[in-house]
This record gives structure tokens, C-alpha cells and sequence, in this order.
């Protein structure tokens, strides 16, 4: 038994999704014709090729040797720094890096395909290309042409890597507790002192650099979240005809010994008169935290759906493989798969992730249409939560599923499921916690426009029912929308009463993406139902949104009687 | 931080629990007046007292360093001889042990308890005395007189340790391909030879003799799992005179590395030509299997609920510490416990954990019962795959919110929370998975007596809901109960389909389980409404019975739905 199962990427469900699962060619809409649905699945199957060779063999062996300090330099497990170097080479992290930073500009849409494939083959891999993707955010926002000629175009290149430096040992959720300190310098530059933890490749060897995005304060500033500041500082420093000079002082005290991705270092750094740059405006640090919070958080929905379908793929594999025991109604020599509540779990993680990458795309497909009007934006922003939250927390459930169908092999390391589950169990923490994301949807999206955006997305679910003609799903759908409207006028009726729908707010959250999962399925149903001939996924497509229906969608009426309880 | 949180025994809830929760002091019931309720609490109470000075402390260590393979032999981590020797001077191996076995024979009900504090004390190291009492019931219920007085009674007293060797690579649930081999040799002994896995405890240094209960097959025997017999087979060989000789020729070949309880060594063992003694009739093995595997799936059910209430009170004592953030219409200083979402996970988790402690003592109450009725012992049957399989899949819930509660801190080791996420993930999965519990459920307990059984367990709901007498609980039961009614329907209307039976029978069991933890509750509710003065517990049963009603019992509904479906 080897944890090396290999990655198969899911490219006909890409061409799906991006071709016809949303009534349209999305990705034709949303560059502008430049690209259309096949080009996008060229390029997710480059991908998929790229990250099933290089990065998928490197997944198991990184979780066993993790990421380790020496000497207070971070080495990262053998073969990533290669894979690191493949990676720029084939120009991925220039590819979803937007134009106006020098990248490509791939739709988001796009970026959901190859974030949730770096994720599947390797999500402590996949952390790298997030941070640096969310730090080219930042810097694109807000910094200075003499910032983006030094850094930004080394991040945008991939030469260097990214990182975010927020939390500190007493400012986690609360970024107002920062105690970092920034201190202006003659020479235009910023004196940086305190320490910051949980540093996501905060150090390691796979590049020349790295560019640290920190949070901090500066004398005089306001108390609280309006005083901060973002300023970029560098591992190496950089010398005036950009080459790279000595170092920063800024010291990897730890890395930690974490319950998953071993080989992602989560850093200690402090800071000690470590030289920085402002970018933007001073006291606007928390602004330019939130031009990337959308992006990071979405990314953690990619995270979510990649590791759930490399669990999925793990354990379908090995139950299509194993015999053990007769199976009902079966001929003899049937494997476990056939067995009636094998074929439950495998078709609840299945349906589950098809929703989850449905639901992904779907996201990116909004953001990419955010400039055709207010509401597609709104809509957007509604979803960001819902999609980190919802899918994260299900990607326990199916992971540990993943484990389930292995029986005992499942808790054996080598068999590889247990890494899933581990993997998995960081996802609805950081980014913000799913109470972070649900208070976001509550206070932010629904309460402020009094429930005029979620009223939106009801109509658009109740168009598609419309068009299921039928369908056995079209009545669980119908009541489990009912269900969500009771729900949220339940919330709405909180509104003076803040501590009964902050105490409701993950159920919310939990039924909207539980819901809004099925929404995907019946959009699914829809497309394939308009097939004259059938094609090879129809049948796939046709079970995993019974599957769903019969197993998931339920969940939102349970859900629906906790939001009306409020806080106990 | 340190992993090292204090484990505080629940004592308050056993002396809830024995003394009046079931409307009677069921310690005096079971042991005819022997005993009382008083008498069982100072018995926790002193089991908590040392669970909490002498295993708790090794708890996280244990994990640390988990057991370890050199030259041939397992050693368990520092301080687990002396743990273990301590465990048996105190008596506590000998406390549950049957009376026919030389043991005290305390009810199972008080068995409940101590199966809970020695699992959440330490759960890799209470395994082995589960292991132990697994084998002596087995050998109590078959063995000659020659093999109790050799090995029962080494068993009984502590100074030995027993094991189960059932599973091979081929043969886990299904226990008829077992292909182990013993023949009978001239003097009486058999001569085994064959590999067994996943042997819990299987080799370790903590005791001076081991005794294996062997499932093999004997030359000429029938096909499948009625050819199999059960031998004895000691690590060590004995003398006539009862002295220990030399080493059974029996090899621990591995120690597997597993996801949690890493202090639980699980072995490997190739017999070669090993001396085995037949345990009761030839042939006869399965039914010797039959006799332990209540006690031990029961004791599962205890597992869950320790690792759960360990978990509980991790995450309990660092939110009432932690302060982060302005807690929402609380004064400033308030800890996260405080915050309406950390609230609803710590209430979410309690609830649970009381449900699944109260379950626990109810089905060893019943079992104390047994004798008194052929339906009391139904409904103890009923009850044995639903304790083992919601508990452990809840545990998994529990154990999961256990880690949301610290945040980031949770996905680091040293913290603690991590350990009882991957500890708890075994239990669904040993003593027959889920699925396992479900079909036995489903097949022997619900369709073979055509519900009647379980239609008498919806009658004393029933009355318990009368007697809430309109409490908020009553309404939300009551509901539960009736979706309970439909989903046993649509089981029975399945009888002539058993793909579909067996297809749901995990949502199933799940729901039984979830009703009745909020039946526990309900009990609870009623007891304590009838107290003149207010015990010092009281509002702690009525919140929990009000989280429970409000977050678990929901789910019911859904559960309901995804029966009523069938196989998909």
C-alpha cells in the first residue's frame, strides 16, 4: 500500500462547468472573447498534467518529512524547490496574476480550476502560489511604481514568493491588538519591530526571496484596526540596481508542529529594526488586507474542493479494488464499492464536491461579471463567506469519509486518507474562522441590505427549479428554498437582537452553502437534460445530484429550526 | 501551552445519572441492594482521582512518543508500566471483571463510567484494559476449567493482559476468509500458524504475560465463519506448575503508524508453529466472538464519550481564558467563551457529551436489567450498535469543534486539541465500522422483529414527553419522534428490497442515535423539574437539554428524509 495514488485532474467536469453548466460559455464572457471554454480546458489540462507529474509524488513524502529549521534557515522536503522552479517556469504563477501586475489575467473562473488542482496534487504546495498570489494582490492595489518595479514584478514573475504578516501571539481575529511597531526612518524607509506567528511560508528555501506583506503600527496612530499600516519587507534586502543584498532582520525563531500540511512552514518571525516600505496610504493597512481578503478567501474554496476530491479519489479507488464479503444482490467477486453503504459515502463525497467545484466556478464566473452591475457584485460578495465557510466545513465531512471507506487501512498513515483528514482541518481556520465568515454574512450581507441580496439569490434558485420541470429534485429544492427564506427571515428578525444571529450565524451559513450546493446541481441537471445526444458524464452528473438531493440538501431544514432558535 | 489540561472526572453527572436521572437509584436496582448510588459515585470518584493523577499526565506524552518495535519487542512510553502496574494494585482491573470470574462484577451501568474516565483520561492506555476485559469475558463465557485457572485468573487479577487476534489482511469484516490455520497435536495443544494485524496491545512490556484469543481455522472444517474455532494462545508458554517458560512462537512483525492513539500499540503477529489450546467447542469460535462483542462495542460507546468530554474540557478551559476581540453586549474583558458563536460550539459540545454519557449508563442499565425481561434485553440489544456507532461518529464531531474553539492554536500539536481529533477517528471504524452497527441494526434489531422492538422504544419516549409536561423540549421530541416513526416505516416497506434497507441504514442508526440523546435529555429534564430545592447542576441539565433540542435533535428531520429515499 503506497499514499502515492495517482491525481487524476477532473477535466470533464471543467469543460462542463465552464462550457454549458451556467447556460453560457463563461469564459468566453468574461475575457471578453479573447479565450473561450476549450482554451480553458487546455490550460486546466496542462495544468492537471503538470500538477498529477510534478506535484501529486511529492504530497505524501512532504506530509512524512514536513518542513524543518536548521540553523534558523527553513528547508523545505526534498523535490520542492524543483517542483517550486517547474512551477514558474511553465509560467503558472504569471498566469492568474491579473494584467495590470504583468500577469495574463486568467478569468477567476479559471483560477478555480488550477487553485483547486495545485490544492488536490499538493495543498501544502499550493499555499506557497495562494500567499504569493494574495501579496501581488496587495502590492498591485496600492503600492508605489518604485515598489512595483522591485517587487511586484519578481512576485508576478515567480522568482520571488509572497507572504501575509498579520497574526501576532495577541492579535488573531482581532487585528486590532497588533502591537508591531513601524518607525520612519530619514531615508524614506520603515524601522519594523515585533514577532508574528502563523507565517505561511514564511521562510524556506524553493526561492531567491521572499516579500513579507506586514500589519503593523506606527507611532501616534489611532487605536484599534484604523491605526494600521501595510508595509512590505523583505527577506533579503534589495540593492539600488536590484540585486540582492544582505539580509533583513528578520528571524525564523519557529516553525510549528502542526496536525496537518507538514510541508507548508508556518513561521515565528520576529522582527528586529527589519528595514520596510509602506505601501499605500499610511493607516490604510487594513484596506489593503481587504483587497485581498476576497481573493484569499475564495482560494481557501479551492483548497477545500482540491483536497476533498483528492480524499474522494483515494478512497473510490480503493474501493473499486477491494473485495471483501459477498455483496447484496451482487454477483460474487463484486468489490466494496458495490456495497450498498459504500455506494452512500462515495456518493455523498462525490455529489459533494461536484457541488463544491460547481459552486467555486460559479464564484469566479460572478467576480469576473463584477463590473455588469451592482447586483452580480453584491451577489459576489454574499457568496465569498458562504463559499469559504460552507465548503471548508464540508471538506471535513468528506474527508473523513475518505477514511471511513478504507475501514482500518484508513488510520494506518501509509494508506494516505488520514493526510486528507488533516490536511483538511486547517481550512475553516484560517482566512477567518467559519464564525469570521459567517459574521461577514450576517452583519455584512444580509442584515445591512436587509436580506435584499439573499432575496435576489432566491429568485434566481426559484428560476432554476422552474426549469428542472420536474425533476425528483425540483421538490427537494422547492422545500429546501422554503426552508432558507423561513431562515432568513428568522435572521432578519434578529436584527435588534445581534447576540440570537451571531449565535445562528455558522447554522446560516451552512444551510445558504448547503443550498446553494443543490442550486449547482439543479443548474447541472438543467444543462444535461438540454442534451439531444447524451454525453459520456450525463449519467455521473444525473446521480450525483440525486445523491445530493437525498443527502445533503436534507440537512438545510435541520439547519433552518437551528437559525430560528437563536442563542440559547 | 502544554498539553497537560487537567482532566476533571464528571462526577456530578454520575451521581445525576445513578441516583435519580432514571427516576430510581439504578446501581441498587442492578446490584440488588449490594450497592447504591452513593456507593457507585465514590467508586468514580476515586476512578477519577487516579485517572486524573496517574493517566492523564501520560496522555500526551504517550502520543509523543507512541509505542515502539525494537528488536522484536514493543515498548510502550515511559511511565505506562508503572501506570498500568498501579491500575491493578488499586484493583481496578479486577473491579468490572464477572463475579464468576473471580472479579468484583460491578454493574455494567458503573462499568459505563470507568470505560469513560479511563478513556478520557488516556485512551490509548485504556484500551488495553478493554482488550483485557474483552478476553475474559470470551474465556468466562467457553473456557475449560484447566484454561480458567491458568490464564482466567491471571486475567482477572490483572496480572496479564489479554488481547483479540480476529483480523488478517484478507479478512476484517469479513471474519470467514480468516485463513489462520491450527492443528491438533498429540498432547492436547494446537499448533498455530498464520498472520494477524491490527492486534491492539498485541505485544508491550507494561505486564509480564500476554494471552491472545485466537480465531483460526482447524483442518477439514466447513467453509466460511462457521469453520472457525477459538484458541488460547500466551506470549509467553506455562509451566505445569504455572511458572512462566519460554516464548510462544509468536512474532511481532510490525507496529502499524497510525493517526492517533500512538501509545496504542498495534501489532503485526506471525505465528509459526505457535501452541494454542481450544476455547470451548470446536467450531465454536464465532459464537465465542458473539459473547464479548457487546461488552465490547458498549465499551466503544464509552471511548467516544471520553475522548469527547476530553476534548469538551480542553476547549472549555482555554475559551473561559482566551480573550480576543470585544465580546458582543458583554463588559470589556470577557473571554471568547462569552462571544454567541463559541458559546453555541462549547454548548453544542456539552449537550452532546451528555447525551452520549447518559446513553451509556442507560445501556448498561439495561443490560443490569437483562434478566428481568426478554424486552428489556431487546432493547439493550437494540440499543448496543447505536451507542457504538452515533457516539463514535459524534465523537468526531466533538472532537472537531474541540479544535474550532482555540482557533489557529487548534492545528498545532502541542495545544492538545489535535490529539483527540485523531484519537477519536479510530472509533468509528474498530469493533465493526458504522456500517456494521447499521446492519446489524437494521437486519437483526429492527426488520427480523418487524419493529416492534423499536416501536416499545418510541412508547417510552413517548411517556417521557408526557411527563416534560410542555417544557420547550417537548414540542421539538415530539416532532423528532414522529419523523423517527416515518423512518422506521419507510425501513420496514424496505423489507423486500434490502439494497435500499441496507443503503440507509447508517442515516439510520444516526437518527436513532440522535433522538435518543435528546430522550437522555428529556429524562434529565423531568428529573430535575421534580427536585423542591434547585441542585447546584440543575441549569446546567436545562441549558444542555435546550442546546441539544435546538442544535442536535434538528437533524432528526433531515436523516428522516435521506431514509425515506432509499438507495440512490
Amino acid at each position: 500500500m503506497t499514499a502515492n495514488i495517482p491525481y487524476i485532474p477532473p477535466v470533464a467536469d471543467y469543460a462542463f462547468l465552464y462550457g454549458e453548466a451556467f447556460g453560457r460559455d463563461i469564459v468566453a464572457t468574461a475575457s471578453g472573447g479573447a479565450l473561450t471554454a476549450e482554451d480553458a480546458v487546455e490550460i486546466i489540462a496542462g495544468a492537471g498534467e503538470f500538477a498529477a507529474e510534478v506535484l501529486a509524488p511529492l504530497d505524501a513524502p512532504g506530509d512524512r518529512t514536513g518542513a524543518q529549521l536548521r540553523d534558523g534557515d527553513v528547508h523545505l522536503p526534498d523535490g520542492f524547490a524543483g517542483a517550486y522552479q517547474a512551477l514558474v517556469e511553465a509560467g503558472w504563477v504569471t498566469a492568474t496574476a491579473p494584467e495590470s501586475a504583468g500577469g495574463d489575467g486568467l478569468p477567476a473562473s479559471v483560477g478555480a480550476g488550477l487553485g483547486e488542482i495545485w490544492n488536490a496534487s499538493n495543498a501544502a504546495f499550493a499555499l506557497c502560489w495562494m500567499l504569493s498570489s494574495g501579496a501581488i494582490h496587495a502590492l498591485d492595489a496600492a503600492a508605489s511604481e518604485e515598489l512595483r518595479e522591485t517587487y511586484l514584478t519578481k512576485l508576478v514573475s515567480g522568482e520571488w514568493t509572497g507572504t501575509m504578516n498579520l497574526t501576532e501571539p495577541d492579535a488573531g481575529t482581532d487585528l486590532g491588538a497588533i502591537r508591531t511597531m513601524a518607525t520612519a526612518r530619514d531615508d524614506g524607509s520603515w524601522s519594523i519591530s515585533g514577532q508574528k506567528i502563523f507565517i505561511t511560508w514564511g521562510d524556506h528555501d524553493v526561492a531567491d526571496n521572499i516579500v513579507h506583506l506586514v500589519l503593523a503600527r506606527t507611532p501616534g496612530a489611532p487605536d484599534g484596526a484604523k491605526g494600521l499600516s501595510l508595509f512590505v519587507a523583505p527577506r533579503l534586502l534589495v540593492n539600488a540596481d536590484g540585486s540582492l543584498g544582505e539580509r533583513n532582520r528578520i528571524e525564523t525563531v519557529a516553525i510549528e508542529h502542526k496536525l496537518g500540511i507538514h510541508a507548508s512552514p508556518t513561521c515565528v518571525l520576529s522582527y528586529e529594526d527589519a528595514t520596510g516600505y509602506l505601501v499605500g496610504e499610511l493607516h490604510g493597512g487594513l484596506a489593503g488586507m481587504f483587497v485581498m481578503m476576497n481573493s484569499a478567501r475564495v482560494g481557501m474554496g479551492h483548497q477545500a474542493t482540491g483536497i476533498s476530491d483528492r480524499s474522494y479519489q483515494g478512497a473510490a479507488s480503493y474501493a473499486a479494488a477491494r473485495l471483501q464479503g459477498r455483496v447484496l444482490d451482487r454477483p460474487a467477486g463484486a468489490t466494496i464499492a458495490e456495497h450498498p453503504d459504500v455506494r452512500r459515502i462515495l456518493g455523498s463525497m462525490s455529489s459533494q464536491v461536484f457541488a463544491m467545484r460547481a459552486l467555486s466556478v460559479f464564484v469566479g464566473d460572478l467576480f469576473d461579471r463584477a463590473d455588469s452591475g451592482v447586483e452580480v457584485l453584491r451577489l459576489a460578495e454574499l457568496f465569498v463567506p458562504i463559499l469559504k465557510g460552507w465548503t471548508s466545513e464540508e471538506a471535513l465531512r468528506v474527508t473523513s469519509d475518505g477514511i471511513q471507506v478504507y475501514g482500518g487501512m484508513g488510520f494506518i498513515e501509509e494508506t494516505g486518507a488520514a493526510q486528507h483528514y488533516r490536511d483538511a482541518r486547517i481550512v475553516p481556520i484560517y482566512e477567518g474562522t467559519t464564525a469570521i465568515q459567517a459574521n461577514d454574512l450576517i452583519g455584512r450581507k444580509v442584515l445591512r441590505d436587509q436580506g435584499a441580496t439573499v432575496a435576489e439569490l432566491f429568485t434566481q434558485i426559484e428560476q432554476t427549479v422552474a426549469a428542472l420541470r420536474g425533476a425528483p429534485l425540483a421538490d427537494r429544492l422547492t422545500r429546501a428554498l422554503d426552508a432558507a427564506r423561513r431562515a432568513t427571515e428568522a435572521v432578519l428578525g434578529f436584527a435588534e437582537s445581534p447576540r440570537d444571529a451571531y449565535a445562528v450565524s455558522v447554522p446560516y451559513l451552512m444551510l445558504l452553502g448547503t443550498l446553494a450546493g443543490g442550486w449547482m446541481h439543479a443548474l447541472a441537471v438543467v444543462a444535461v437534460s438540454a442534451h439531444e445526444t447524451p454525453a459520456e458524464t450525463d449519467a455521473a452528473r444525473l446521480t450525483d445530484a440525486d445523491f445530493y438531493a437525498a443527502l445533503h440538501l436534507p440537512r438545510v431544514h435541520a439547519l433552518a429550526e437551528t437559525v430560528a432558535a437563536g442563542e440559547i
